[in-house]
């Protein structure tokens, strides 16, 4: 299933990673020239047989995945982690699933975003273009070498992705779908390629450009791998850093619908970057909003890490020492305290926040304005909870991550904006006097 | 006309590079916050005011600029480079008009991109903001002190500008009024802050972000900074590249208007990034163009480097050599040759183009679309000069520059392209499933 390319780069020993990723790199602009080109039937006929190939090769994904599993479970692996790298057939399933999603979104290239004349008679479109070569680097799931890929093809992209080591036979596996999918539509194998080697120096060859190549690094994984491309990467990244979100619940909030949102914030997923983790109380609302709050939070399982305003209305709750602000736990764990108003909780979230998703729950509509529009995030809400902060939510279709940098792309990335866009001018003879 | 502020930090030592540089990140910042929600009277005011102050220092200015004119003379600067330096009263009014020109400008911050609806009832607002500070990095030419302050303000930005050594009195002197602008107006004087030491590593702490203060850099100037900011840059940065323009004949040009396009795009002014450096003729329709193209660009004053074809074609054409192609002469030199139709034109500016500004002649429209689809540059033209490649004849207003990077601005960076955004979610309570 493996094109032919695709091999002969595995077959090359780890110690020439620099010269494999330039390798790579030079491979995929070669193919990103077509793929920028490609109609959108060639596109969604890749990705509608990739999704058929996902399904017939169920069993080989499995195997692969059973082999990383035993890997993972020998290595002592968390459970969560094991969790995360885990695939069954329905899972494949939804993998397969999402492919045919993208297939049905609008292709984005080519899309007017804007179209004016100018007094000289020069008509000039702003015009959606792909950005190139995207590299992409993940940690664990495997559905990412699906996701990303797809939504870069969609978007015209060529795609390097490098995924964790954990999981690269699975990955691997459904990496040769996706590669089946690109030659029963005709176009280059080389416009999603998966990164052989596990040796971790690929990834700083890919935070390097990979000799060029490479416009863009999107990283998909925890603070390490932040770290590292903060650091290291010498092309634009969009940065994915963590979602530190609060829920502030001002004086004039309703009180069901506060207790309802911080609960569905914090709990219903604990483990996404929308997650809520730090709850701010309005303290002129706090006689109506804390206890209710605590309560409920503690019922649904959450462990409650308060300031001693908190502690005294609830002593099942701990003490929160100044670490838990900024804390992102991603685990049944929030942070509460009392804030003296607005200000005091725009001040607290422009302190401790990540300029993730932040949301305020109130009635007072002039309090609200406020928030949505002083609270610098790139998502900011009112009376909705924070695990609205997702590209699918948002009607974007599918979503490669939520970016917390501010340039290019701010908050869920979706097709859109894994594409640039240039200038068309169209004229008669013009020329400037 | 200086605030405190600013004569408090232009005292300290020279050797405190570092610690100034975190100073001055720590008060933009301080800035940015408060320049971010002020409302467009107050920064049009500021603008005026600043105009109103620079005709009243019209006779300071040209002290100072007096000074960094001897100065440069002294130090045995070319006649371009003291020509880019020196001010006079018609270019200080020029400066003042500008800035009211800013002023006149729609304030993009809190500009509605896009606003839908979600079936959950969710409404989702794209707003335009502020991106926060920004990092200005110029050379020599002292109007830009002015210019970029002024786009930076009105986009609601705090700005650190670090200008070129040589006109430091000058800007400094324009500097002075910006402040009085804003001081006039009542919003911080950090807002427009200029770097007070002539020490190179203040440029290097303003790469590495100023303490985490700057959100992003835009270079303006020549290669050696270009290349110093892509090695050291640990912030984003909107790329300036070389601007390495083509146009490219193709063989059904209307000859009269290959001629004007050609001649345009080359001598009306040689030293802007949108100038042509290379004209491509296609071979189809050689014997019509290249012999007026040849003839009326040497008439103009301008040298004709060839290939061998249209070296025999003219006699007074020079031998173009391999590395004529991809250079940017910015000078009233043009580099020609012949190529096998729209395609070996397409190839050659693929290889050798910086992706800034390319243009096509011809009558045929499907070339040309061909042309405006598949050159990855950040403005392509059908029939038109490449000289239009500038932000005031796109309507923009006014500019900071052209970028050549492909994210978040591609081509003239006007206020527009100097604003990020947030959404904004507004609910009734609701809560993901």
């Amino acid at each position: 299933m493996s094109s032919t390319r695709t091999l002969a780069v595995a077959s090359k020993p780890d110690g020439d990673v620099a010269a494999l990723m330039s390798d790579m790199g030079t491979q995929a602009r070669e193919a990103a020239a077509r793929i920028a080109r490609a109609d959108s039937a060639a596109k969604n006929r890749a990705l509608r047989s990739a999704a058929g190939a996902l399904r017939a090769a169920t069993g080989t994904i499995l195997e692969a995945n059973a082999l990383d599993i035993a890997a993972m479970q020998a290595g002592g692996a968390t459970a969560a982690v094991i969790d995360r790298g885990t695939l069954s057939p329905e899972r494949i399933e939804a993998i397969a699933a999402g492919l045919e999603a993208i297939a049905a979104l609008p292709d984005p290239v080519g899309q007017v975003m804007s179209e004016w004349d100018r007094p000289n008679g020069l008509s000039i479109r702003r015009v959606r273009t792909p950005i190139g070569v995207v590299g992409v680097i993940f940690e664990s799931r495997p559905n990412v070498t699906a996701d990303a890929g797809a939504l870069c093809l969609k978007s015209g992209n060529a795609v390097i992705l490098r995924g964790g080591s954990d999981t690269h036979r699975s990955s691997a596996a459904i990496h040769a779908c996706l590669v089946a999918g690109l030659e029963e539509a005709g176009l280059p194998a080389a416009a999603i390629q998966l990164v052989p080697t596990r040796d971790r120096a690929a990834v700083g060859e890919m935070l390097k450009g990979a000799g060029g190549a490479i416009d863009l690094i999107v990283p998909r994984g925890g603070k390490s791998l932040v770290q590292r491309v903060q650091d290291e990467a010498r092309v634009p990244v969009f940065a994915h850093l963590e979602g530190v979100c609060h829920v502030f619940i001002h004086a004039a909030a309703d009180a069901d619908m506060a207790t309802a949102i911080v609960v569905n914030a914090k709990m219903r997923r604990t483990g996404i970057c929308g997650a809520a983790e730090t709850v701010l109380i309005d303290r002129a609302g706090a006689d109506r909003h804390l206890g209710p709050i605590v309560a409920a939070l503690i019922e649904a399982g959450c462990e409650v890490r308060g300031d001693p305003d908190v502690r005294a209305a609830d002593e099942r709750t701990l003490a929160a020492g100044e670490d838990d602000w900024g804390t992102e736990y991603l685990d049944a764990i929030i942070a509460m305290r009392l804030v003296d108003g607005l200000d005091d909780a725009m001040a607290h979230i422009a302190r401790y926040g990540s300029q993730h998703t932040d949301a305020i729950v109130t009635e007072d509509l002039a309090a609200a304005e406020r928030f949505l529009a002083e609270v610098d995030s790139a998502i900011v809400l009112h009376n909705a909870s924070t695990q609205f902060a997702d590209g699918g939510e948002f009607g974007f279709g599918a979503e490669i991550g939520i970016a917390t940098g501010k340039l290019h792309a701010r908050g869920p990335v979706g097709l859109e904006q894994l594409t640039t866009f240039k200038y068309q001018v169209r004229g008669r003879g013009q020329i400037r006097p």
